[in-house]
């Protein structure tokens, strides 16, 4: 476990000591907590923080695509809950230089995403702080045969990830390394990191499969996040290769850095992970081929044990959780 | 309008003029959002953020406190709804040189208020940020009967509080003029300003009385609160005398203020205003004298036109807003 996967650990007992958990079907560790606000119906609940200086710099993004990503990791973790996105409540933080014009465009980006995906703002708070700052809370719908969560992969099943990794990675270190990519990928890493698409619907299709045991989404890297997904299960899990975005194989080559490790690590991709019945993969992905007209990439299996390992050249190495450390 | 109230307003015009809104039932402006996860449910859904330096500050308030009183402001939300509360998120942005031990005591605060209110904590994110942090999503349930709101008072309506104001701004008054108040007003100011009671109960019931037209919480001071309710009502109102806080009319008279006054500015209080039907108010009164042991402060009514107005020595004067403005 990371510094932040520790702390969330404590404060999860020290919440779980307290009070009647009644209408909760489920708490912290999965993407999403989720109710029960009638008996046939179940919402999900989210929230996703965005902090300028840790999370974005404002000379280097627009206001517009600041509010996208934004709202884009909510709608993401709604996906992975397999949730049709309902509504969010947005609060901002104001820099006490910030423009209203600034404002406007942050929301601009926050509204395309979600209005692209059916989810309304319903309503918000706005504050004085030290910097720009979003704090973004997303409900959505699914139903209650359709909750995956994390903890329920089996021994044996196919892990696959809804699209190339590293991408935002890339688009990340474009910032530093400028001309290093041609025009056209180097507008791909931008577009993988300013505006990355939430599976939304993929979420949906994927949850509504019981071949499906779990899912996630790929928010802190592939590495961090499928580390999350073994240990919620119970089991360990075999990496054989994953599928590399072209500009992230392209940045790797540049930094001289092995295009595999450079995925694995890459965070914000907002893919989304499931663990599918070995048997019944060949057919789902066939089905998500003609419904998304793209494949679903399998990138190894679960298996017995604990922990995480790649495979190379024939032998499996355990793998160090990579990716993004919130509190690291 | 104040400059925090235009923004929101033409972020409203911006956001409504998007997207279909078919499931909810009202949207910004009101104290909560209201949506439908059923036909025979309603759900409501509230934000409220809280910045160090901004909200409270660390040298002269507890965590525990912070962590109360953030919490407290997202019930006091609900409880204007006269809705039940059931699951709120979280999020944490902790300074760089935060401890571990201030988190858990910022959290056993909000648990401490949440708990009692049969609210639960659901999930979060904890980021890094420029100094502490919170904004916490409340979620909670009311009857579709039962939802109020802010724009339903009528002419001639008596309007009342749930207690006596001025007490949290005694409060943040005493940080600056220690022992201007007696031992035991000094703890009375230092409760109501650090773990103010949100009215969760009292919403309810208030919230299930059909006399009752408009409801709202009182988090800016009743001046600036209740000019917001005429202007969803499309009315005017008269203040004729608010219940002042023993601490808070002790705090005034120090400080060479009109304790009316310095009640009708002072925020954070988390009293419910409340627009009754006047024929109704006495026996509704003693209904929730029965049932609380303590009464409703009849402060005004209702009337044609616009604005605020308050009593003074038999003729009416225009009353500005002077409660909070968080962008002012």
């Amino acid at each position: 476990m990371n510094s932040e996967d520790r702390l969330i650990a404590r404060l999860r007992e020290l919440i779980e000591s307290q009070g009647s958990r009644r209408k909760l079907c489920n708490g912290i560790g999965d993407d999403a907590a989720v109710w029960q606000p009638s008996r046939s119906h179940r919402s999900v609940i989210t929230t996703d923080a965005s902090v300028e200086g840790v999370h974005f710099r404002v000379d280097t993004m627009s206001m517009h695509d600041v509010g996208w990503r934004a709202m884009a990791s909510n709608l993401s973790d709604l996906a992975a809950m397999g949730a049709r996105p309902v509504l969010a409540t947005v609060t901002l933080g104001l820099p006490a230089d910030s423009d209203s014009e600034s404002v406007f465009e942050l929301y601009r980006g926050m509204l395309a995403v979600a209005s692209a995906h059916g989810c309304v703002i319903a309503g918000g708070d706005i504050v004085r702080a030290p910097g720009w700052m979003t704090s973004i809370a997303a409900v959505g719908e699914v139903r209650p045969t359709h909750v995956k969560g994390r903890g329920g992969a089996r021994r044996g099943d196919v892990l696959a990830v809804t699209g190339p990794l590293g991408g935002s990675r890339a688009g990340l270190h474009l910032a530093d390394n400028g001309r290093v990519l041609t025009e056209d990928l180097a507008a791909q890493a931008q577009a993988a990191h300013c505006r990355p698409e939430p599976r939304v619907r993929e979420g949906q299709f994927l949850a509504a499969s019981a071949h499906v045991h779990a899912m996630m989404d790929i928010s802190d890297g592939l590495s961090t996040d499928l580390a999350r997904m073994c240990e919620r299960s119970g089991l360990a899990a075999t990496v054989d290769e994953v599928p590399v975005a072209e500009c992230a194989a392209s940045m790797a080559q540049t930094l001289g850095e092995d295009p595999q490790a450079y995925a694995l690590a890459g965070g914000e991709d907002y893919e989304l992970l499931v663990a599918v019945n070995a048997r019944a993969f060949p057919y789902l992905n066939a089905r998500f081929c003609k419904r998304f007209g793209r494949p679903l990439h399998a990138v190894g299996h679960m298996r017995e044990g604990s922990g995480l390992f790649v495979r190379k050249g024939g032998r499996e190495e355990p793998l160090a959780p990579t990716g993004w450390d919130h509190l690291g």
